[in-house]
């Protein structure tokens, strides 16, 4: 079976981790979110895609739930010794391959190009697409301002309520050679348990991706990035909350109109599960939480299992 | 006493480490050649000024020669993985000042500005400033072809043979702010036992700074870094013996027709001080090994004796 993963970073990519294990990797395509992609001291960081490349390839740092493993951190104490640009925390092996990056894309090789490279040199053998090559940046607009989204996250700490996002360029943003062939030949279309708003949106901001998506013949299954009406990590239940009113799995399911088929929520949020029913998506109820390899297998066998809902 | 230093990298740096221990810092300017920077990996490289920085602010690498002590190697490890470009050694300390660098470049801020900041940064009190803001790239010209100096000196281990150095941009380049200012006020003026050809060449490339020199009104002492004809470091002797004839002092004293009036020599090649006083230039003999602080600061008394010969 071949599917296509629309993806955000961390929670992403730990989902992805188990679709490789109980799938064979060369028929999974990973479509992945470059609205928080940035520069940082003239260097094209792209933390989404950095964080699906580190968990695909084993050496993600498990514990700090970003970066690398065994990462050191000369350089940033450097730049900070020296007053540079140091509120992004780059570590070391990290920025090596922010450095291959750059150099890749000053000479014109296209984003989508670079990452096919990156992937295969660190021997990861399924694939993975920026969702688009074309500049897509991601704002939030709060009672403080406005902001780049890493600005917002990391040097604002996420701290305030988002009363829109909005995707700078995504007007003009082509899919990235490969994303709609993917989507049109999976026979599952999967979205991972990232922020709907801030992972995926973005990504649905790209017309055509969002057409594919819309048009789809075969089943599309959403993860909820819910445990209990919470967040496993970041600002999605404070943003459903204030964007969607409301942290229940059908909230998560408002995000994606006529878009998903099914719904993977938590079994602390089986309550919801008519709520989600009632949205004409069907829900999943099983154990969300990544907590080791057997719990990520079993996720995303729950969500493959939804490919007979066709 | 006022001094300005013409200097290069290693033994340049060395050099003035001792004369700052001898003067005092804030009558010290060193002019650093910048014809051997580079692009690498997108970032602005100054090889001789970071020699400079590192060792004045006492965290140069004595064993290596070259780079920061303490130094790790996570990002250049990744870059070989990723297959980037690794032929030149950064380390992870010495990259987080070519990015804190290139960044300030690149918003627009000059060479001279930027070395300022690091050089205030890293408490170094004297001043170093680059011989030009302007682009200045030293070319070898050798029978296998013509190369930038890096390429010739770390990608090809400055094997091939020397026919020719050229400095690309050197008509146009204009000394940086302070550098005449420097040449001028100065009491003595000194040329560190850096490679005549390679390291004192690019800057002697800028008109108005040989210029100054040639008008000068205070003494100019060189400090020869031949000891018993051979170069303690890189391929000084080979270039001298190719592009002068000859590896004694008074070839070294040659480099410099016009520019000196004293030439510092090892005691191991005491026997050239006649043919060097045959130049018209008056040979100083001492030891020059720079093997430790006292050494330093013996040979940087022994060209602050010149001064007495105006």
């Amino acid at each position: 079976m071949r599917v296509a993963v629309l993806s955000g970073g961390v929670g992403g990519a730990r989902f992805l981790r188990g679709l490789v294990d109980v799938l064979d990797p060369a028929r999974v395509t990973a479509i992945v979110n470059v609205g928080d992609d940035l520069e940082v001291l003239g260097l094209a960081v792209s933390p989404d895609l950095d964080s699906v490349l580190y968990a695909l390839a084993g050496i993600a740092d498990e514990e700090r739930g970003w970066g690398r493993a065994d990462e050191t951190w000369s350089a940033l104490a450097t730049v900070q010794a020296l007053g540079g640009e140091d509120w992004f925390r780059l570590g070391d092996r990290d920025l090596g391959l922010h450095l291959v990056r750059s150099d890749a894309l000053r000479a014109g090789e296209p984003l989508s190009a670079v990452t096919a490279r990156l992937t295969a040199a660190l021997g990861i053998d399924c694939t993975i697409l920026p969702a688009t090559d074309d500049r897509l940046r991601t704002w939030v607009d709060t009672p403080n301002g406005s902001f780049e989204f890493q600005h917002w996250f990391v040097a604002r700490g996420h701290r305030d309520p988002v009363d829109r996002v909005r995707f700078e360029g995504a007007a003009a943003a082509r899919p990235a050679p490969g994303v709609l062939e993917a989507l049109h030949e999976a026979e599952l279309l999967l979205i991972a348990p990232s922020n709907p708003f801030v992972s995926i949106g973005p990504i649905l901001a790209v017309e055509r991706i969002r057409a594919a998506l819309e048009r789809r013949r075969v089943p599309c299954v959403a993860v909820s990035p819910l445990i209990g009406g919470r967040a496993v990590k970041g600002p999605a239940a404070l943003m459903l909350s204030r964007l969607e009113g409301g942290t229940s799995a059908a909230q998560v399911a408002q995000c994606y109109p006529g878009l998903i088929d099914a719904l993977v929520i938590d079994e602390e949020d089986a309550a919801d599960a008519d709520a989600v029913s009632e949205l004409g998506v069907r829900p999943i109820v099983t154990r969300t939480l990544m907590r080791d390899a057997a719990a990520r297998r079993a996720l995303a066998e729950a969500a493959l299992s939804a490919v007979a809902i066709a």
